[in-house]
């Protein structure tokens, strides 16, 4: 039996009441602060009604708002049913800022959280704008929404997915030798993983409990001599068990808290990352009251996943060629099909796309759902084409169709979008592709030196549209997985950056793109490898050089190319990466198909 | 009579024992966190002997230390006397991070210090460094190395000098009441301003009390309806009195430290500025002791300081015109006697250039003690040429010659770099010189939306010499004050810059280098002002851009140029940019000079 919005509302304040609460407030994250969160923790979707993936909930004694930010903002309207909910839009010049929000709304209130729930540094930065109106924040064990939540889904019990050292390069013992090192170093005897990814990355296994990502719930807990992997034991497969490292115990993954409670007593440092880890970690830890003793720090896996190695460096190279040659065969395929007059709708590509992508050799699923825009649809950066309504739009010659997709493979992770054109592009379209094909083949063909951040290289992408006035709204680069997340830290190109040395190994995407609302989008996506460039600085100079590998292999549209607003240094870049491409995939192609890429990757006119 | 350096840390050690300290730190800073500090807080040189900038002592019980860092290394190793003290080399692979060797050095130790020579994060670092090993950090108001120092200088008595309006373009009272605005938008009472710059900025005042910066040491205490000037009585005359709005009263400048203790009761928030207030400010208002409530945050001051009024930006380019002048007749001077066989030593090029700067109209002596480097000498990045040594160095046709100097003037403050060759320079020479000029131009030239940084606009200045696997060591460019410091904050354009916006009005340096250890330095250095470009962007984008307007005006050396490295929007750059010097500065040399001008500034060949 389902409840109601306002039957859900009217058993969570009872429950409220009960705690003798004010209000409870519901974010979107998960223990493990996913990007994607499995069903069971989809709690402010299920209390609110509202499904976009960023937003959170407050729910007082009378009143319940829906934070949600603009992107959102259609929809949640949409979705928050009539009477209970009040949309608040995040990002609103007339909404107040989140903490003064706080304080003005609750005085001498008590405010109820699942710890689990809201990230360290959030927690901080609630309390602390509570407490200026006399107000506290208060952190609740038991979920308040799980009590009411009687049809909640159970956890996932998929099986773990052992991951050859053929396809990782390094063992989960030596691993976790180089993270116990680097916690010697930090004078540290426990270091808490919770984030997947980098349980996954560390013990090279993977899982199924999370869309897209190919992860599995736990949490690990790393200790000078040994580490032990929390995880439910239905996942446990004979296989799973045989290749861990005797070092590595197992338990339950419920007794998590419990195996925190233990620290409390320790003498050495406890090593939490404040960036990933929940409050309710430190809660159990007990840092405030004469428990463990925390270093606070970035978890030193979360580097070391970054820099890949040259298994996995290799991986990338590999599995890129496979996409490629899917991504050429649906290039080819669509543009057949729209000048045969054959009707394709957004979702009819994208579904097509993806059953390219799965006939090649060791394909695992999807990185992301394809963004797949015709005309204006392009212009939406988030976009995602719904098969009862926008999706079914029709791909044709009178504009741009943008398709960014991805997909996970044994050997590596993949990302690219290409934007092309069926028809004649107008002169706007041409010269705004053109510049930011100038950006993407800028930071492309940079060769910088050791110390340089993704912040400090991000204007190259932008140069060439900023010169005409245009910008885009997004990041130009984010850290890409290695058969794990198709988002992942530290490193990134962007304004926002975080102040993280670009490395040799690291595999990071470069996508400016240009937006005109309403009309169409561009975006040009390629997959990078940071690669040194020994020889590069004079002998004798000290200096050490580093530079882009592109590893995406397809055909960037020559139709939408104005080649008189290229320099011959991004001529020559462009066509010597079109030969890389020819010749990578064309051995993988039938000759109809052979013969559209020949095309498609000819050199352009100088 | 003066005490020998052994006899001082005698003494010093003396006083150490009475106040039961382990070791004394003198570190290099004053009260304000000035950069060049008053003769009679210069406690570090005076104790150790050694006279660069930056660097600070530890006094042990039986060791005495002098961190420097690599620029010092070789005058610190002669400045400081045998025997008594131990150069520890900042920056040096084996020198252990401070912290470490903090923790290392000292068990179970009490290590004292001032708290008005500490930084408020330095002394919280340094106390975490020392709790490591069981030892503490004790603040000591009497400073030790003054009771030694029986000879010390007294502060500067010098008068107060006002700035008229017709220079600041806006009064100490509208500044007040701006500086006001924020304090109460922050829920603060008062302001503790302690950095001099800051308070002769909101005051419309200058003083004469620390080299190259037009200063007067002071503290300032603004509250909601008043502000408190902390000032020594013989520096106000009755102009400045007169002067000063009805809301500034006049204490002591010894008494700031009652009026700290005063606001200890009040109800308000005490807004500092952890980045630049001492410790010995947060020790005064008992913060950690049932005092003041500190707001911690940048000076509101900073940043209003750094954005000119129209007033500012346009003393800013009328003092450039008098500069250039100044520049101008001296680079022309120098090529004669060059050229003649004169003999012109650097020490002897910088002082016929101060004296030019001298005849022109607002001047007020110099920004900074000029670089006039030859040869190898450019190739030092601080250099300051010494008249008993290396500053009789002759300046002839063998090599390149870097001057880097700047003047005070009522209307404005400027810093300018060039380089030239008065022989043939090598084709190496050239091509590096080139690189330099094509960061220089792709800095000028940038066009960028607002919410750019100069950390995000660095790399621009790099671009040309990256190419080359090459690259300078120092910052792209630093904060310049309007008749105040010559660097001042937040701004700044580098790696390492503060995440602070470039806004319309800001004064910051353009000035790459390349620097060739042991053979030559090339520098091209010019101010330029932050400016909005309306109608950059497409109409109805939403999207405002911002730009540079070059205000330096002085020839960049042609001889130096090789055209064929530049693209046509760089030579079309150039070209303009001579023009405009040529036209702004000819109407005020005569003949000869205004000759060797329109030469200077010829169109370059394509």
């Amino acid at each position: 039996m389902s409840l109601s919005s306002a039957e859900r509302l009217r058993e969570l304040r009872r429950h409220m009441a009960e705690h003798e609460l004010d209000a409870w407030i519901v974010p979107s994250e998960d223990p493990h602060q996913s990007e994607y969160v499995p069903a069971c923790w989809e709690r402010r979707e299920w209390i609110s009604g509202f499904t976009g993936s960023a937003g959170f909930a407050v729910i007082g004694r009378e009143r319940a708002w829906l934070w949600a930010d603009s992107r959102y903002w259609l929809q949640a309207e949409e979705e928050l049913e009539g009477g209970s909910w009040e949309l608040v839009k995040l990002g609103h010049p007339e909404t107040p800022e989140l903490g003064r929000w706080l304080s003005e709304t609750f005085r001498r209130a008590k405010v109820g959280v699942d710890p689990q729930t809201i990230g360290l540094k959030k927690q901080r930065d609630w309390e602390a704008a509570l407490a200026r109106s006399g107000s506290t924040l208060a952190a609740v064990e038991e979920n308040l929404v799980d009590a009411v939540w009687t049809d909640r889904p159970a956890r996932s019990d998929s099986p773990l997915q052992v991951l050859d050292l053929r396809w990782s390069g390094e063992a989960p013992s030596a691993k976790l030798a180089r993270i116990q090192e680097r916690m010697g170093e930090a004078e540290c005897g426990a270091l808490v993983v919770t984030t997947l990814d980098s349980i996954a990355w560390a013990l090279d296994l993977r899982g199924r409990d999370v869309e897209y990502n190919p992860l599995f719930i736990a949490y690990l807990l790393i200790e000078a001599e040994h580490a032990t992997l929390f995880v439910d034991a239905a996942k446990l497969t004979d296989e799973a068990k045989a290749h861990l490292p005797d070092s590595v115990r197992l338990r339950d993954y419920e007794a998590f808290g419990e195996a925190l409670d233990e620290l409390r007593g320790r003498q050495e440092r406890v090593w939490i990352d404040p960036a990933t880890c929940s409050a309710w970690v430190v809660q159990r830890l007990g840092a405030d009251d004469h428990g463990a003793t925390l270093h606070e720090a970035d978890s030193p896996i979360t580097i070391m996943k970054a820099r890949k190695n040259a298994v996995e460096a290799q991986g990338a190279r590999d599995c890129h060629v496979r996409d490629g040659v899917a991504m050429a065969r649906f290039l080819h395929w669509l543009e057949r099909q729209v000048e045969a007059g054959e009707e394709v709708s957004e979702v009819g590509a994208a579904e097509r796309l993806a059953a390219l992508r799965a006939e090649g050799e060791h394909f695992q699923g999807l990185s992301f759902p394809a963004i797949a825009g015709f005309g204006s649809h392009g212009a939406i950066v988030h976009y995602r084409p719904d098969p009862e309504g926008g999706g079914r739009r029709l791909i044709d010659t009178s504009s741009l169709f943008l398709i960014d997709s991805g997909g996970q493979y044994l050997d590596g992770t993949t990302d690219i979008t290409r934007t092309t054109c069926y028809g004649d592009p107008t002169p706007e379209q041409r010269e705004r592709f053109t510049r930011v094909l100038k950006g993407h083949v800028a930071l492309a063909r940079a060769v910088f030196p050791k110390g340089t951040t993704g912040k400090h290289l991000d204007v190259l992408a932008r140069l060439g549209l900023w010169e005409a006035g245009l910008d885009y709204g997004h990041g130009t680069g984010h850290g890409v997985g290695a058969y794990l997340c198709v988002h992942e830290g530290p490193q990134g190109i962007s304004q926002k950056a975080r102040d993280v040395d670009l490395e040799p190994g690291m595999l990071i995407s470069n996508e400016p793109g240009y937006y005109e609302d309403g009309e169409y989008g561009i975006r040009i996506e390629s997959l990078v490898l940071v690669e040194p460039r020994p020889g590069h600085a004079p002998a004798g100079s000290g200096r050490e050089f580093l530079g882009f590998e592109t590893v995406t292999l397809c055909p960037i549209d020559r139709r939408l190319i104005d080649p008189s607003l290229l320099s011959r240094e991004e001529l020559a870049w462009l066509d010597a990466y079109h030969e890389r491409v020819r010749e990578a995939l064309s051995p993988h192609l039938d000759a109809e198909e052979r013969a559209w890429l020949e095309a498609a990757t000819a050199p352009l006119p100088a």
